[in-house]
């Protein structure tokens, strides 16, 4: 028995979310499925966390055991011979015994893109939110600054859903412009998500940039824990969870093509 | 009665091309069943030029003439309003009487985006053509400056379509890297296309890139115009009509977002 470790990426437009669900074609299912066919085993894959119906993965990793005989590094390349062109494996290779694709992780980032302009894009429909009014980045940058360190983010979760701990680290929270005009992100890096927190937040800063909020409302809401202190929740096709990071596994170490000539 | 130009963008993938034919439906035949819609008129359209099936615009160029009395800039939000998210005017506005979309055209721009990477990309799977082995790109930028200045393309035309002159001038042909690793481009701006002649030049330098033909090639069948000499068509999803240029209008001017806070 091995365990293997794959970086995955998806368009999460078609499906109702990384994990199973009884309403619809999840990608989980859709991976496991090409897993069966591949080893003929029941693989059961763990992720580094749900994705909801929408958000896409630019770098979502998951692990599973198996007793097959495909090398590590062909998992890749056999299960893309299947997949449908919107799921994508990007990297497979050993993980050691103890390797827990959920457990394990430090860090983790998420990129929301709003695409900034009078008109929707054709191309960037299903991967960014259109916003067509005005913005203050100015503003949505320092809202962004509030979030970073260890807050209570109670404001910032799902409404009915109960956890041991509301109290999350953000490392990194900041808006760019890309290099594409119109093209507006929102990044952050923590060491765990509450369910729709960055969505809410992304909701929250963009009702500032709109200005109608200020900033000192969200610093309100990190104070009052009260979800109707934060804005609404940013559709989830704008969302990508972006990059994980593990003690000893970097996915951006290796999503990157590197092909010479 | 009033003439109109727009911008328009599609993601080809869906449509036929932008032309009406019988087998499917284009992005004409989908604007053109808006603009009824809005003006109760029977309208034409005319483009800059045709797409084939595949194929994207960027900045695709049409003109109409109605008698409607929706203000010129107006068209743009009310087709968007109904027209689906993969088809978006991205600017509309008075034209002279005179104009025309297609006659008037001094210069165009198309531009192939090609995925450099061992696997697939979900988000670019109906966008840029995915290679996966090694790619000479000297070679393939060396191959594209032969392709600059009047040469007669009849070996990078489609097989069986006659036309008067088969000379065309290309005034742009090179190859670059996009930012984001494993995206490159190639960029081609002439007086005029024959019909496949973007793609089959793409398929020929991709041909030189994988070592499978020398630049060399290239020249002898600039010489010779025998289709044969040349390589393959490219696949149509990796193209894109990028700019469009009039004596007075300039898509470039026209399709980049500007909303200040």
């Amino acid at each position: 028995m091995s365990r293997i470790r794959m970086i995955v990426q998806y368009d999460g437009t078609a499906y109702v979310g990384w994990q199973t669900q009884p309403n619809g074609l999840s990608v989980q299912e859709r991976l496991e499925a090409e897993l069966h066919k591949i080893t003929g085993e029941e693989i059961r894959l763990h992720a580094s966390g749900r994705t909801d119906s929408g958000v896409h993965a630019r770098a979502q990793v998951v692990h599973f055991d198996t007793d097959s005989r495909v090398p590590p590094d062909k998992f890749a390349y056999a299960l893309n011979a299947g997949l449908p062109p919107d799921i994508r494996v990007a990297y497979s290779c050993p993980a050691p015994a103890d390797f827990h694709a959920r457990f394990d992780v430090v860090r983790k980032h998420y990129r929301y893109t709003v695409w900034h302009a009078p008109h929707g894009s054709p191309f960037l429909r299903n991967t960014a939110l259109h916003v067509h009014h005005p913005l203050d980045f100015a503003a949505m940058e320092e809202a962004a600054a509030l979030v970073i360190g260890e807050h209570d983010f109670s404001a910032f979760k799902a409404a009915g859903i109960e956890m041991k701990s509301t109290v999350r680290t953000v490392y990194e929270s900041k808006w760019f412009k890309a290099e594409e005009p119109g093209l507006i992100c929102y990044q952050i890096a923590g060491s765990g998500f509450l369910y729709n927190m960055v969505r809410i937040l992304v909701g929250t800063m963009l009702e500032i940039g709109g200005r109608r909020r200020s900033t000192a409302d969200l610093a309100r809401a990190l104070e009052s824990g009260q979800r109707e202190d934060a804005g609404p929740t940013a559709p989830a096709h704008g969302l990508a969870l972006w990059r994980v990071e593990y003690p000893a596994f970097d996915t951006e170490d290796y999503i990157l093509p590197d092909i010479r000539a």
